[in-house]
């Protein structure tokens, strides 16, 4: 494990478009890897990014391995249409009101007004209901495990690249089941699908737990959310997982016949993720180098450079690796005419887990070089073991990342006993702030408007800091997760 | 390779709900079949179709195999916006001439009238182009070999599931070339993935050629189609590829420098292919028991069907088996309490290519039934021998359907030499017809007006049929495939 010269490296790192640092302006920082990375480009349509294709690969990968899990529990794809009329969005009372202000609405065809407005879904619980009521008659029938790939769209004032966008690709889960538990087990069972995504694929440590009834979900008895946070101290809705009980199959007639040949109503949940999670990968493993991505989602998990690329050999032998490797890994090689300093910091700013440098003093000795993104470590190694090798380090670099998140999470999870501390915490050192609730909803709006701060979730871990609430010094209830939030 | 007793499946074929004979009502078969078999349901939303999990998985399929295509010519997956503002439409005249009377108009987002409306693509070209004049600017910049998978909308009057909806989903790929030859070189490799695709994938046998200019694509240079006939007689057009030309470069400013650091103007192709093709597959394999379906995209290649279930081991030996098969293909089992003869006409209704019969006596013999669903052949096969057989006869169904479907196109081609004739065929042998034409328009449409039948493409094999145009008389310059068409 002998280090390399790596001089060639910071000569050119210049040469590569500077990214701000991450103290200096978070926010920018993230504006420079989403468009310096090239996972994104701004269009004309206000609002709304294009996802290039090394953003869009990230994407690819995040929906096969999480379609993997959903297939794997018995659920099955559907496409339904993305136009829903007004009358079938207003079924639902809470529902519209929660969503009818940030509607698109379609109200021509052609040259034609249209007789009822369209709106384009936000998300998709009123067609899965229209569409339950008409194939859902027995128990025979049940259950329902549907989910379906599509874009939605939200009307938002402000937008930022996967975070916030008019329009954003997702998987919305909608089921339908015969009674309250089967429902209850599904939207938990879909909550712990996604948490151990976000664990083992992204390497992104999530609190898991219930939403308070302020930040529930429009139509929801109960919604439950994974979160997560970043680099700067702010938290991440990672993923959101609803519990509706019977509510919209009664406002739709939802109803079956059970084996007592009684009519029932089903029982409902929706659960979701979305590209925003992308963000969530960017703002919790990048550094002031550029993206650093994990493993199981990097669209090139190990580039193959050639160093003195004309020397007789070099590149015939980088060619041959590249293959071994390729039969693995995502690998590609970089046989442009760009210096190899350039490159080297090209691949790191992208956030690939792996570099393989190849010259001809390595092959001589049957060598290459190996660097680590996460950590920039630079491991000799045989040329005849580099491909097993290549594969523990992946491994390594997938569970490194999530310790270094969860450790990152833990230095920045505080207790706060008063709020005058809790707003201090929130000022100098932003993070999760643990508090005691009475859970009245004047007290959390309180806490919003004095600190910024949303109640991000009741976590199922419960811990009983104190008996009363932070706030009104009632008896206290929950403890809850709270932080500024995306 | 001894034949069953199969009393047990016309007992039983009548509680499958029927499906109206094809010689009767192709239109009523073709309806009963997309909603008997599951495919498709109908929502409140006109025009527009729900795919369900049967007719989804099949769409997967689909776009995986046809995806991997795509990678392999070293295209790269984006995703664009859905909406496309009114003034980037109406940057190339003829394209948005075309599109502007089908398209839907989003004019308010929540509660407010947007300034400029936005529409709802109907293809992306635009989007494209304008993200192409953001990054391409040197000859190292090119090709761009982009393709997106998504949903489009056209503002349809009259709709038919599969062959024409208001939403669809496809595929579009948008490229830039360096110049022109490349840019045609593109668009026939990609004519030639979708007709490969279309032969070896769907077994649909294609004839590949040239649209005629008043066929062409709103903005193209030049269009190119593959076009399938169905059993009725009529044609579908299964995919287009484009040559823009430098006509939308022009109108969006897409230019580059050269090695020589001379400004030129990149050369475009798009190609695409939709949901539609699930009508070609239907239409050009089903029969009246149900649908035919090709085994590579087949949701379900095989299912085993345990008879005399409760007989001890036959539940055991069957899943067993299950297990075996589905290691290789796409299996299930039908362990439900219907009858086994409900079942069997079940699966030939929704076109499983195999069904495996097994109860005490095959397994006494150590045996069981593999009957398919293209020809109705019923095949003793040892259990031991029943994973390899079955990859064997999946594909001679595969090539078998191709074979037939070939079979019924060259009955269903036929030739005119003068325009009686031409209107004679169409009325009483639905079909192509070859005829010879001048190249003149009017001969087109006065061909189109009098028979119903427009040009469907000009093929690239030619044959020289006679030396005039079967309408006007004159000079012909090209065969041309005519037919009425979907």
């Amino acid at each position: 494990m002998k280090s390399r010269d790596d001089k060639g490296t910071n000569t050119t790192k210049k040469m590569v478009e500077e990214i701000t640092s991450m103290r200096e302006d978070f926010a920018q920082w993230y504006t420079d890897i989403v468009k310096k990375t090239e996972l994104i480009d701004y269009s004309s349509v206000r609002g709304c990014m294009i996802l290039r294709p090394y953003g869009y690969a990230i994407w690819e990968n995040i929906q096969r391995e999480l379609n993997k899990m959903f297939v794997a529990s018995g659920h099955e794809n559907v496409y339904m249409p993305m136009f829903i009329p007004e009358s079938l969005l207003r079924k639902e009372k809470e529902h519209v009101e929660g969503f009818a202000p940030e509607v698109a609405w379609v109200t021509h065809g052609g040259d034609e007004e249209l007789t009822e407005k369209l709106c384009v879904r936000p998300t998709s619980e009123t067609l899965f209901c229209e569409h339950y009521a008409n194939i859902i008659h027995s128990y025979r029938d049940l259950p329902k495990l549907y989910n379906q790939w599509c874009s939605v769209v939200r009307w938002e004032k402000t937008t930022r690249p996967f975070l916030r966008t008019l329009e954003f690709l997702w998987q919305e889960g909608h089921t339908a089941h015969a009674d309250a538990d089967e429902a209850q087990e599904e939207t938990l069972r879909m909550l712990d699908t996604y948490a151990g995504f976000c664990e083992k694929v992204l390497s992104i440590p999530v609190i898991r737990g219930r939403k308070s009834d302020k930040e529930k979900f429009a139509g929801a008895k109960a919604t439950y959310s994974v979160e997560s946070l970043m680099h700067d101290g702010k938290a991440l809705q990672s993923a959101t997982s609803h519990n509706f009980g019977d509510g919209f199959a009664r406002a739709f007639g939802i109803q079956y016949t059970d084996k007592e040949n009684k009519l029932q109503y089903v029982h409902q949940t929706s659960w979701g993720m979305s590209t925003r999670i992308i963000g969530a990968i960017i703002m919790v493993h990048g550094d002031d180098s550029g993206l650093v991505l994990p493993p199981a989602v990097a669209p090139i998990q190990t580039v193959v450079i050639p160093v003195s690329m004309h020397k007789e050999g070099v590149l015939s032998r980088a060619e041959s690796l590249k293959a071994e490797l390729a039969e693995k890994y995502r690998t590609v090689i970089d046989k442009s005419d760009k210096q190899p300093g350039w490159k080297f910091s090209e691949y790191e700013m992208k956030g690939v887990p792996i570099r393989i440098e190849i010259g001809p003093r390595d092959i001589e000795k049957g060598e290459a070089v190996l660097v680590r993104r996460d950590n920039g470590e630079k491991i000799q190694i045989k040329l005849d073991e580099i491909s097993e090798k290549t594969g523990l380090i992946l491994n390594e670099i997938q569970s490194g990342l999530y310790k270094k998140a969860l450790k990152l999470r833990e230095d920045k999870t505080y207790i706060a006993a008063d709020p005058e501390s809790f707003k201090k915490i929130l000022e100098e050192t932003p993070g999760f702030v643990k508090a005691m609730w009475c859970g009245n909803p004047e007290c959390e709006a309180a806490i919003k408007e004095s600190t910024g701060a949303t109640s991000r979730c009741i976590p199922f871990e419960q811990e009983e800091l104190s008996d009363k609430c932070i706030y009104c010094g009632g008896r206290a209830r929950k403890m809850v997760y709270w932080a500024k939030a995306y």
